[in-house]
């Protein structure tokens, strides 16, 4: 069952596969998810919304609202902080616009109002009733578009940083950057290969099952209290002390259950908004988005332009690349994913001369935010086309050639790092070595894709608290919301410290008030850094239980250890006992044991995957169906294989979705056309074939079990590589995502001189 | 405003009054109490329980009940573990049975059955079609009637327990013993004077407000999550964990919100109902009690017969005191306070030759369970009667009398135990110098009194975790129910060793997964106790800042200290950091930082109180007017004086209610026919005056803070104080309670010769 590569260590519970500990409440429908909240006297919120993508507001009238029947309150951009300051800086003022629109309306779906009633449905009707006046301006909904000279400004008060330097030139462009290594033009003119291609990217959204919500309650006494399905409990908090200009120890978030989130549900929405109307009627207030609501105002990922230039020795050799990567930032500044887009484009090879130049430019679109490994899988989509097309100018293998220029450890990235011992080589093997890549393709239409896929992963802040229960199993609190199995992943890891089984532990997500400073389930750090807070704390609860043993036994706590669950004396063989026996007992032997620690570790692990895509594309329709896929990935060590193997799926499903289908469809007056799960259109199980896996465990010396995190390399490769398999197919290089039938068609007519 | 005598410490938050953390949200209705539980697809239970005092259960047939459109479960005894075993031991039988009856029925409201509907209402009228066969038995509903040699036996497999021996002599009474110090006969033979007297005291009820609830979730993979009102979610779920026979890393209890609990809130009653009825439907089962049903079938104190003989010299000295308590068990053997009964009567007083007789016996009532000082206040009321009358035939002023025979440091209880450092000389010095015991009381049918109380209070586990936020404040979890105010009192001591204010600290009561074991509120522990585990959490948190600013400042921690909320170099003037300042650096110097402990102290300290009451008696009628009425306590230190005197204030209500008009009156039947508050007559504010305070502060050296434990002691004395005011305004010795104004007629008639 398992595909795994390279394992070396063996584990008691790292490793395998329990049942989940939170799986009986998800699949009975017992789980609470934000839309579960209830609280008697609550009231429901609704969000007027701007309906043009770029309009000066020029008065507000809430008053036919305000006297609609069973409408509490009605609250707009002027009840937040920042509309008391004079010139607030830009950040503050987009962190606080973003969520209430001051001055302009910067996309369609902009939250111009918030209404609290007693029924969503008044709600949603003394919405209707709110006069917005607005001078209606010209929106720029792409990069290119945004940056043309005559493009509109969506903020008067912005200024070009260019190179690390603030400028006084204005434009759409907030920031341009370029990192370089090495001399890139003399490579070039060293290279007997070189390739150069543009590429589009569109604006996609993370489609998560789950729309956002909120609900809050500002308490009498000052202290609020919000419930929200959150990538990050304290992050949200972090940011509503932002908005509300409230402490962030006045204020507690309660982390619901998360139907999906990738990123997209680390910013506040919907919060701040409940907060005050909740601060305005003193009751509870619950607010959840529609789906249209979800994609025309949360954070999708950038769409983007990209150029890339590479060259190579007739030998196969890389000797230059150069990126230029133009995404777009959305409604404000510096939100684009780009400097990641940046760092990870040419990080699978072993480059002395590479430069890539960025640009984050703001337009009429929602807010950019994160999406699973965010600016990477845009940039790749480029690069991994340039490198499979110079591999066929070398007439090499597209394999053999990126394992020829594999970067390893000592390779240094574009923008400085040097690698440390990465498993990017031992994924490219793994992939040659795969039954899928040494079958044979054959058959009309039909072509073969790779392409590689590296993510820097991330430590930071986390916290645990473990207590023994007299039962010997133990309580574990962790402060990282469970999005796809952490509950599971961390409490292994105290487990394993602890030689007890995984089910003996009861994982619970705390709320910000109950667990330490836990930074957001993101950046594929969770299982990294809070299974290291569960790992230090589980050390800790080892120590304590080993001082009682001594303290029972009169011996010597340095003369016991703790092997597989048992408690022994390093001479004395009569001295025994499990942990399960030593739990028991610590009630009459000096009371309960329990521990707490927080960690913010380095040491996380950047990581590879190679993905393999056979494809069969219909000449007639365009439309292309996957025949066979495969990720392979270095997971430094899985945890739970079952769970790495779930992230390895879902980022692939989700790639190849972006790469075939889905876009944010906008008209001229830059409304969103296919903001429903009708129109836009993702991969369903009846449209892919299984999704095999083949887990590398390269292990990163920087954890105590060797985990990189595996969330987001998954979702870099795909869009390269079912390009790759198309280009293999029918001989058309797609510059252009998605690659939808009507996209492949035009291709297909271009090349056919149709 | 502060009556504090003897307090010589000074702190920056100890002996402070915040605001409590909880304040807001009760005053408000927001605090979360157990009837305030709610979950989609709840169903509602109701119990069918027991019309006879005294009955074997024949037959129960649910199938009418179950026919009822919209049942959706019913539950009986069958349906616990303990029914499928043979010949149970009957301690199990008897934590089983009283949630639901087995072979007989013991009390009236006993419960039989469960039912489980899609209404509250539904469920009532199910239970009423269930269809039970009695063989109705005598019943005795007092001590006296039930060690008659023809009382009908309420367990025949239950045999006496004699001074610590298993007899074979089959009746009633369940355990007997005796404490003895010196030679009791000798002593009483060398007394001047002997006073011997006789008492009897009725069933009580705690008479909190909210009725006992209980909500659960028998989710599908076999954990059981309970809402509850519960003076401790830990020991509720240890008692789930014994009656379900499922293992406690299997139940999660929460802990709600309490309306009052006094003792009465830590048995478990309705909720392994709930879980059953949740086990068989698969649905949250949410149950809540009428107040009839809490005083039927919940356990108030114990009535009791008490016997006590003291003797004296003529100079005033105490030379013996003997005391034989008879306290009712209620349905249940061992259920009897008798013990702490025993432990206290004679604690007051400095005695070489003393003894006690226990007898613990069961009734056809409600299980007898603990109620604020449990059974002190029993044999207080004879103790403390014929110490006042001794007192008087020495000549001596009874206050006075009591100083020249205090108890204090190495005296011995009756059960063995030598005291420790108390503060019972320094309490009544106290009161002798209070304002009321130096006012004159004059006029016709007024006196005073004046009654000593003893309550050991009690250490055992607790835990409590800490976070500190990036604004300098700090999360604080601690495992107590919160009755009375304990999450300020437990804040306080973490806040004083971090140098905060009070208000910087976010207490927040947690669940039996979310932090390490804690034993019950209750025992007059929890400020103690788990105050105790506060302060050494906040230790650690206190080591780890300094650790962190001698990493921040390049230095030795050893040479940081933390004074006044101030981080200071021993030597370096100008490294200096407030706790705020360094908390906002944790994030970029190595993360966040948090604790958790648990404690398990030994050294509570026993406390002292005394009671001086001005009565008058309206001789037409027998009512009793409390004139005036102050409690002198040792609090040891009082954390927060307001909820020390609130403690102090309410003990006195509760005893003087006690003393004046509670009692369950049973007719012959076994029926309590006075179970609403409308006949069940507890003071309200307009029954009495303001109850004035003096705390005593003789700091107990077994805290860090000095602090005894204040919440039980001023219930013992109330009783005996009232009595002997009543005998001092009309010359009546009251042998009985309730001294209800019928009561006292009978004794003046008696007196006059009517």
């Amino acid at each position: 069952m398992a595909n795994i590569v390279l394992s070396n260590t063996n584990y008691n519970v790292v490793g395998t596969r329990p049942i989940r500990h939170d799986g009986a409440d998800k699949v009975t429908g017992r789980a609470k998810y934000g839309a579960d909240f209830e609280m008697s006297g609550m009231l429901f919120g609704k969000v007027l919304r701007s309906p043009h993508a770029h309009a000066r507001i020029k008065s507000i009238d809430t008053s036919a609202a305000e006297a609609l029947p069973g409408v509490r309150a009605v609250v707009t951009g002027a009840d937040l902080p920042i509309a008391a300051k004079d010139n607030p800086p830009l950040s503050a003022r987009a962190a606080s616009d973003n969520v209430l629109a001051g001055a302009k309306a910067l996309f369609r779906g902009h939250p111009i109002a918030g209404v609290a009633a007693d029924s969503a449905h008044v709600a949603e009707e003394a919405a209707g009733l709110i006069k917005v006046e607005y001078e209606v301006l010209s929106a720029s909904t792409n990069v290119l578009d945004a940056m043309k000279d005559d493009a509109e400004l969506l903020h008067e008060d912005m200024t070009t940083t260019e190179f690390g330097e603030e400028t006084d030139k204005r434009s759409n462009v907030s920031n341009r950057f370029v990192h370089e290594q090495g001399d890139v033009e003399k490579a070039f003119a060293e290279a007997d290969y070189v390739v150069e291609r543009e590429f589009d990217t569109r604006t996609v959204h993370q489609g998560y099952i789950e729309p956002q919500n909120a609900s809050a309650l500002w308490n009498a006494d000052g202290h609020l209290t919000v419930w929200t399905s959150t990538q990050g409990a304290f992050v949200a908090r972090d940011a509503l002390a932002g908005v509300l200009e409230v402490p962030v120890s006045q204020i507690k978030v309660v982390p619901m259950e998360i139907g999906g989130g990738f990123g997209g549900k680390i910013p506040i929405y919907l919060e701040p908004i409940a907060a005050l109307l909740s601060k305005k009627t003193g009751r509870p207030v619950k607010m959840q988005m529609s789906r249209t609501e979800t994609f025309e105002a949360t954070g999708p990922t950038a769409g983007a332009h990209v150029k890339v230039k590479m060259g190579a020795k007739k030998d196969g050799t890389l000797v230059a690349a150069d990126a230029v990567l133009i995404y777009e930032a959305g409604a404000f500044p510096g939100s684009s994913p780009v400097s990641a887009g940046a760092q990870c484009v040419f990080a699978p090879y072993d480059l002395e001369n590479q430069r890539v130049e960025g640009y984050d430019v703001v337009t009429n679109k929602p807010r950019s935010f994160a999406y699973r490994a965010p600016g990477a899988p845009i940039s790749a989509f480029g690069g991994e086309q340039v490198v499979d097309e110079l591999a066929a100018k070398c007439g090499m293998d597209p394999l053999e050639f990126r394992l020829k220029n594999a970067s390893k450890e000592g390779s240094r990235r574009v923008d400085g790092p040097q690698f440390r011992v990465i498993g990017n080589i031992e994924t490219l093997e793994a992939a040659r070595d795969s039954d899928h890549y040494k079958s044979e393709l054959s058959g009309p239409n039909r072509g073969r894709g790779i392409a590689s896929g590296y993510w820097m992963n991330i430590g930071l802040a986390s916290s645990a608290s473990i207590s023994v229960n007299a039962d010997g199993t133990i309580g574990l609190v962790e402060g990282s919301t469970d999005i796809g199995g952490s509950r599971a992943s961390i409490a292994m890891q105290a487990a394993e410290v602890l030689g007890i089984p995984a089910e003996d532990v009861r994982p619970q997500v705390g709320d910000t008030d109950s667990v330490g400073y836990t930074f957001l389930t993101g950046g594929s750090r969770t299982t990294f850094a809070t299974g290291w807070a569960a790992y230090e704390c589980a050390q800790e609860i080892k120590t304590k239980m080993i001082n009682r043993a001594g303290q029972i036994w009169e011996k010597d706590p340095s003369e016991i250890d703790l092997a597989d669950g048992i408690f022994k004396h390093n001479s004395d063989e009569d001295l025994q006992m499990s942990f399960k026996e030593l739990a028991a007992q610590l009630g009459r032997t000096g009371g309960p044991i329990s521990a707490q620690v927080s960690v913010s570790p380095g040491g996380e692990g950047g990581a590879f995957g190679t993905h393999l895509v056979d494809v069969e594309v219909d000449p007639d329709t365009g439309k292309v169906d996957v025949l066979r896929y495969t990720v392979v990935q270095d997971a430094g060590k899985a945890i739970h294989p079952s769970y790495v193997e779930g992230q390895m799926q879902g980022g692939a499903v989700q790639g190849i979705g972006w790469a075939l289908n889905e876009e944010y469809f906008m008209n001229d007056s830059g409304d969103m056309v296919n903001s429903s799960f009708l129109d836009y259109r993702m991969p369903t199980s009846l449209d892919l074939p299984m999704i095999d896996t083949i887990i590398v465990e390269k292990a990163n010396p920087g954890h105590p079990y060797g985990v990189r995190g595996v969330g987001e390399v998954p979702i870099v490769p795909p869009m390269a590589a079912v390009a790759n398999a198309i280009h293999d197919a029918i001989g058309v290089r797609m510059e252009q995502l998605p690659m939808s039938p009507g996209a492949i068609l035009e291709e297909l007519w271009e090349k056919n001189g149709d």
